[in-house]
C-alpha cells in the first residue's frame, strides 16, 4: 500500500520515474551501474537518500548478474578493483551529492576491508557488497518507520489534538517515498499516524517554487488512500486560524536537509514561515530526520550559506497541457507566470531557528529542549543503532 | 510614466486588456456601454473601482458621440431614460459587483435630481452626467495619489529605515494602476516612496493561486522602472529575515478588499501571513484603502464570510507557451502543477486582525491605534473630502 519509490529484490532493481510523477507511474528497470548513472544524471531519481541507494543497488545487481552469467571474476583483487571502478563512475552522475560519495567511499572500505582480511574469493568480495548495498537500503527505510513511529507517539502524547482523538498535520515539500529509500521521514510520521487510525487530514503545501507538495506529496497522499488537502504556501496561517479547531490541527512537520548542532534547521524555502505561523497560532512544530541529517560540524544555522537558484524556476511552471476537458499527457509544457524583466529572489531553503522547534524526530526518538531550551544533539549519538546508510545531508 | 489601464479623454476612453498582461500591452477603444459590457464581462478590466469607472465612462462616452451625430434627444427625460435603461444592462455585466451597482445608482441620482430640479434639455442632462463620471476617476486618482503620498510619508517618519535614508517595501497581490482607477493604493503608496526618491527596492509576492503579484504588479513596477524584486509568498519570512537590514526593509503594505469598522482587514489570502510574519520580524504592517473601502456595518472581521474559489485555480496555471528560448505569446496553454485527485482548499482571501496592523492609509490620512490599541475608523469619515466615488468594497 505505501508508494515504492525504489522496488528491490536480489538481482532486480526498479525505480519509479519521478519525471513522469504526478501524472504518470512509470518504473525503469535498472539493470547495471550505467543505467543508474543516467537514472541519476536525468533526474528520474531524485533525494539525497534515495540516489545512494539507486548507486549502490545498481551495482549489486549488476554483480549478481555478472555471477549469474559466469562473467564475474575469480579472485577478490579483480572484483574489488571492478566495484571501486564502478563506484567512481556512480559518483560521476551527481558530483555535488555529498551523501552519494559518502555511501560510495563507505561501501568500498567494506569491500576492502573484507578482501584485505580474508583470503577470499570474487564471489565473495560480490556476496558482501550486495549485502552492504541491500542492508543501506533496509537501514534506511527502517529508520523511516522508527522516525514514523517516534513522530507520532510524540504528537498523540504532546498535543490536545492528539490526546483527545482524531488529528490533523500540515507539511511542506517532499519527504516521502519518493525522496527517501521509502516510507519517508515527516510524511513518514503522517503514515504512521494515519497507519494508527490517529489521523483525520494531511494538509500539503503546494510548495513554491519547485511545487513538490503539490505534484509528489499529494501524489503519494492519494497513492497511499491517506485523506488530505493541498494548500498554497500563502493559506497555511488562514488555515492554522480557521481550521485548526474543526479540523484538530495537531502539528506541522518538515524534513530537513541538515541540522546545525544546536538545532538550527535548514530546509525547503518556506519551512522557516510555517515555523513562526506555528508558534503564532501555538501549534507544534516538528523537525523529522534521521541522524545522518544532523551535522555536529555545523555549530548553528549561521554556518550555513543559502543556495540561490535561478529565477527561472519562479517565473515558469511545467506541466501536461489542460484541453479545458481533460490533460494530455504527452504534451507536457513550460509557461510563463510572470512579467518579462521582473528581477527575482530564489533561495533554495531557509534555516529554522532552534528556538522555534519544538522537537527534532530521529531514529531512536525525539530529541526535545532541556530546561535552559537547548537541543543536546550529540547526545541522540550516543544511542545504539547505526548500521550503514549514507548521509542525507543537502538533500530532499 | 504611471501605467494607466484607463485612458480617457472626453469623447474616448481606452483600456488596457488586462488578459492580455502581463505579456502584452494592447489597448481596446471603448466607443459604447456595449463595449464596457462586454470589456467587464470577458475580465478584460478589472478590479473594482476599475470596472465603475469604465462603466461610467464607456456611457459618457456613448453619449457624446450621440451629440456630436445630433442623435441625442432633446428632452431631459428622454435622456434620462436612455442613462437609466443603459446603466441598468451595464451592470448585467457582473451582477455580483456590488460597487458597480453602487456606482450606478448614484449616477442615476445625480441625473434624476437634475433633472428634477430643472427646466432642463437633453443636453445639459448630458452634460451632467458626463461631468459625474470623469469626477468620479478624477476623483478616484487623486484619493490614490493622496494615499500614496500619506502612507510614504508614515513610513519615511515612523520606521528606522525611512528615517535613515533609502528604504525597501514589500506588497503583495495588485494594488496598482490595474486595480484601481490609476496610480494604485498599496502600489501607490511604492510609487510615491519611488517618486521622492526613498526606494531602494519594491519586492512583490507573486501571490498564489492566481499570481496577480507576478503578472500584475510585476509588470507595473517593471513598467514604471521602480527597482523590484518577485519572491514566492513563501519567501516572505526568509526575506524579512536575511534581506531586512542590507535591503533596509521598512515595511509590509497591502491592501483591502473590506476594512471591518474595528480595523480587521480582509484582504487577498497569504495578507494575514504576511502581517504575523512582519510583527515577529518587528518590521511595519500596513493597509492602504480608500475610506469606500471601510464598511461600519461591519463590526469585526468575524462577521466577514470567507469565499472559497475551486480546487483548479490552485492546480492549474495559465501562460504563454515556454518553446527553450522565447515564449510564444501566440500559445497561451493551461498546464497542471498538481497531482490528480488531491482535495483543495482554496479560500479567496483572509482576515488580518487590527492588532496586527500597525496604520490604515487612507486618502485623508493614516489611521493609527489609540492607546487602547484600538482604531477609531469612524472619525475618518468626519473629514472633509468626500466627492462622487464608487465603493470599493471586495474587489482589487
Amino acid at each position: 500500500m505505501v508508494l515504492q519509490a525504489i522496488k528491490y529484490k536480489r538481482g532486480s532493481l526498479q525505480i519509479l520515474d519521478q519525471l513522469k510523477l504526478p501524472h504518470a507511474e512509470v518504473y525503469d528497470e535498472i539493470r547495471s551501474s550505467k543505467d543508474a548513472w543516467h537514472a541519476i544524471k536525468e533526474m528520474r531519481t531524485r533525494g539525497a537518500p534515495a540516489i545512494a541507494i539507486v548507486a549502490a543497488l545498481s551495482l549489486a545487481v549488476e554483480l549478481q548478474e555478472n555471477a549469474t552469467k559466469g562473467e564475474l571474476s575469480t579472485t577478490a583483487e579483480e572484483v574489488v578493483a571492478f566495484i571501486v571502478e564502478k563506484l567512481d563512475y556512480l559518483v560521476t552522475s551527481r558530483p555535488t551529492a555529498v551523501n552519494l560519495a559518502d555511501a560510495a567511499r563507505k561501501l568500498r572500505v567494506i569491500v576492502e576491508d573484507f578482501a584485505n582480511s580474508n583470503s577470499a574469493v570474487g564471489k565473495a568480495v560480490k556476496d558482501v557488497y550486495v549485502e552492504a548495498a541491500e542492508q543501506m537500503l533496509v537501514d534506511d527505510v527502517l529508520d523511516n518507520e522508527a522516525i514514523g513511529k517516534h513522530g507520532a507517539e510524540w504528537i498523540k502524547e504532546n498535543t490536545e489534538e492528539g490526546k483527545g482523538g482524531s488529528m490533523s498535520i500540515l507539511t511542506h515539500c517532499n519527504t516521502g517515498s519518493l525522496a527517501t529509500a521509502g516510507y519517508g521521514t515527516a510524511l513518514g510520521v503522517i503514515r504512521t499516524v494515519h497507519g494508527n487510525g490517529w489521523l483525520k487530514n494531511a494538509f500539503c503545501t503546494e510548495t513554491r517554487p519547485y511545487n513538490q507538495g503539490s505534484r509528489l506529496t499529494a501524489f503519494e497522499l492519494v497513492h497511499d488512500r491517506i485523506p488530505a488537502t493541498l494548500v498554497t504556501d500563502s493559506m497555511a496561517a488562514a488555515l492554522l486560524k480557521l481550521k485548526r479547531s474543526s479540523d484538530r490541527i495537531a502539528a506541522i512537520i518538515t524534513g530537513a536537509d541538515r541540522v546545525a548542532a544546536n538545532g538550527d534547521t535548514a530546509n525547503k524555502i518556506g519551512t522557516y514561515s510555517l515555523a513562526i505561523l506555528a508558534r503564532y497560532h501555538g501549534v507544534k512544530f516538528l523537525v523529522a530526520a534521521p541522524r545522518t541529517t544532523i551535522d555536529l560540524e555545523t555549530k548553528s544555522g549561521e554556518d550555513i550559506i543559502i543556495e540561490e537558484r535561478p529565477g527561472k524556476e519562479v517565473t515558469m511552471v511545467k506541466g501536461p497541457r489542460f484541453d479545458g476537458v481533460s490533460l494530455d499527457l504527452q504534451s507536457v509544457e513550460m509557461v510563463s507566470i510572470a512579467a518579462d524583466g521582473i528581477g527575482v529572489w530564489n533561495p533554495a531553503f531557509d534555516v529554522t531557528p532552534a528556538e522555534l522547534i519544538d522537537g527534532i524526530v530521529t531514529e531512536v526518538g525525539v530529541a526535545e529542549k532541556d530546561g535552559d531550551g537547548k537541543f543536546d544533539l550529540a547526545r541522540l549519538f550516543a544511542a545504539n543503532r547505526s548500521g550503514i546508510k549514507p548521509s542525507t545531508i543537502g538533500g530532499m
